[in-house]
């Protein structure tokens, strides 16, 4: 008998929640973000709930106008690390972004947090798409699209081969003959690159799942080939079952056309589902999220998709206006996806902005319900699994509660964890050391 | 009726310990470096023993030829962050080096820790003093000696700006008003100088201690005096209770010369007791300590102050050679105190090797000893403390089961906790938020 194909589910700490207004709910703790208490007590339930992987987003910029959520919050390394303590079985998934750091500084703390917490670490590779990041690092300018992936693939390239600097056999030891390491297992990577310099060896070993696991949200035509060469998960936007399908398609197809096995490469899709004990309940909360949407909030929500561009010069209820003019090449395929609703169904700015920042109803009901639409998705080739996004308070709780079990009695999703690592959880093999293979091919 | 001035203790998490063979003890746990359960026990047995704080050191740079503590060790942020959770009172400070970080990250990693531990965060700043560092970090070389003091003070000096980024008020979370903060209470830092340019604000606020803790190890005339402007602590060397005198002495004027209050800094040596039940058992063990010592790995020791200079070819029992010659610029004050402890003395290459990397005799013996020892520093201006650098295993067990209680009976250590924060156990003021500061004296 083969287990059946298994849904993946990880959970995005966002704190005061995703939406510009969520911290206006009656229940919501609007300093949740930097509550390490309203973490821990997630992280927890998340990890009660079975759930694959905790994932920390991240940004490096802030004005007076950015969302809530983004204004004052923890910082991912940092975090997960406090929670790498909290919990025992749970993946940990950090963002981090290649454009403004150092792989020497990333692979450390990435190895760090690994090893802090037994081989559960994962990283978000990203290459920031907020241009006034770069005034918080002494840049001139944040690079353009094309040249932050070619940045992202040189960066990652020396991040992994800086966390194969000691082969796992290296460490021996051996307090008789007076050798802590054999020399001959350590190696320095000597990386000379366009972007990077980075000599080695790393002064921290492999873990217990060899390499953190490496997640992508490449949408763009660059991004979804660095995406389907190097990462191992991949967070999309959901749209529609439509879209999400088309994604999975060609991402997978890209991976294959790269030497990989689509099989063991997982999309997960952003899923802010509103579950109710009823009908009635579900849609009530639903009402209750929308009331927290206002549309002076959603614009610049909308605006980030295009350049921090300011749409409130435009007439909210004519057509969404014609923005190839200004550009959007910080998030273009985001922007791109916009466009395209707006002509397709010839929607105004004011439907645009909020249906942008809208909890999508495919996802609202009772737990069977909301199960019914994860199967759909999940059999119908659309997502491997799903990152819930919590729109509202307790949303976590009320999945867990609820929806969990039904995806267990339906046999696609795990009744408790058979594995250590998140390389376990997600189905991932334990990459060898690359020098470790050289030599064994050598042989 | 006032509290006697009380002793500060500080404990070094080093792993397998600060000595190149200490591994090599039949009780050391040769892993211990990458050992989440070790530093755990170790950290809350500190905090049981009331210690002010937990101190992590840190390089960036190793070599095939590294002692075994440097080789394979958790990263200073991370670790710290996950005894965050494991602890609840002691201080948490965590060393990072200016020279090859970004105050913006530098900045957010600590607060986020500062957060994480409810105002238990210190940051002990450091220029690093491996000229291999530069390499693993694309730069062409690491910068001198005088210069790695100016890009410090700039660095601090930005940092510490967007530490203040959000006023203590600034976030209003009026639920009802729909006002999430008050943008008046939000601060842009707009550094620009000579070696960082950052515009700020920080994406974090300030925690219940205003700011972490600033230690520094500055030895040198240009490292005396950015310490003696900028820290609250100072880590200091200890190869005698005389060169202490002087140099507690010597930093507290230069503090108060700069303005400062020399009651509010403390001076922290570095601490190597061995403690046993009798006489007896602490010189066996220190003569267990010795054992572990060879000539074979002190030379390279003593070598890393002299840039990585190789001793080995020199006679080991002729005088200390000339090492005038090939300069020690990247650790400069601890090669000129030992080349003026040879002189002084007429020391061979061999004799002060050993006396390099062996603890101190004044510190080994019963724990009635060992507290007379540190009482006498403490009472005779050499110390307001110590940080006890694990020599042997289960050393802090011995710390604190015996030598603790009799420095708390002496009426010189705490016998619990009086404070939550690192700021509050070290005496040190919460400084006010500077643009509250500017508004309060311009009102």
């Amino acid at each position: 008998m083969t287990t059946p194909r298994q849904l993946k589910l990880g959970f995005m700490l966002h704190g005061v929640g995703p939406g510009w207004g969520d911290w206006r709910h009656a229940d919501a703790h609007p300093g949740a973000s930097i509550d390490i208490d309203f973490y821990t007590r997630q992280a927890r339930l998340a990890e009660a709930g079975k759930f694959d992987f905790l994932f920390v987003a991240d940004s490096v910029h802030i004005t007076e106008k950015s969302s809530p959520h983004y204004l004052n919050r923890f910082e991912p390394l940092t975090i997960l690390s406090a929670l790498a303590v909290a919990t025992s079985r749970i993946g940990l998934v950090g963002t981090l972004t290649v454009s403004y750091s150092e792989p020497y500084t990333v692979a450390r703390q990435f190895a760090s947090l690994d090893h802090i917490s037994r081989g559960r670490a994962g990283w978000n590779v990203v290459t920031s798409w907020l241009s006034g990041s770069a005034a918080n690092y002494g840049k001139p300018q944040h690079p353009p699209h094309e040249v932050r992936y070619r940045i992202a693939a040189e960066h990652l390239q020396a991040v992994q081969g800086l966390w194969d600097s000691w082969e796992d056999d290296a460490l021996t030891h051996d307090k008789a003959g007076g050798q802590f390491f054999d020399p001959g297992k350590l190696h320095a990577l000597n990386h000379q690159g366009a972007y990077f310099s980075v000599r080695g060896p790393l002064n921290i070993s492999r873990s217990q799942q060899g390499q953190p696991v490496i997640f992508q949200a490449g949408a763009s035509e660059e991004g979804r080939n660095f995406s389907a060469r190097h990462a191992d998960a991949f967070f999309t936007a959901s749209e529609s079952f439509e879209s999400s399908r088309a994604y999975y398609k060609d991402i997978k197809a890209r991976a294959v056309s790269f030497g990989r096995d689509a099989g063991r490469i997982g999309v997960f899709p952003g899923l802010r589902s509103i579950v109710g004990a009823t009908e009635e309940e579900a849609e009530r909360k639903y009402q209750e999220a929308l009331a927290l949407i206002r549309i002076e909030d959603a614009l610049p929500m909308l605006g980030r998709a295009f350049n921090d561009h300011d749409f409130t010069a435009y007439p909210l209820d004519a057509p969404f206006p014609d923005v190839a003019a200004f550009g959007h090449d910080s998030n273009r395929s985001t922007a791109e996806r916009i466009v395209k609703l707006a002509q397709d169904e010839n929607l105004s700015l004011r439907q645009v902005a909020l249906r942008f920042v809208s909890p999508r109803r495919e996802f609202v009901g009772t737990a069977e319900h909301v199960a019914d639409s994860i199967q759909r998705w999940f059999d119908g080739a659309a997502a491997d699994g799903f990152i819930l996004v919590e729109t509202l308070p307790r949303q976590l709780d009320a999945f867990v509660e609820l929806v969990v079990p039904l995806l267990q009695a339906r046999g696609i999703f795990r009744h408790d964890y058979s594995h250590e690592t998140l390389r376990g959880h997600l189905g991932l093999d334990v990459p060898e050391n690359r020098y470790t293979s050289a030599r064994r091919l050598a042989a």
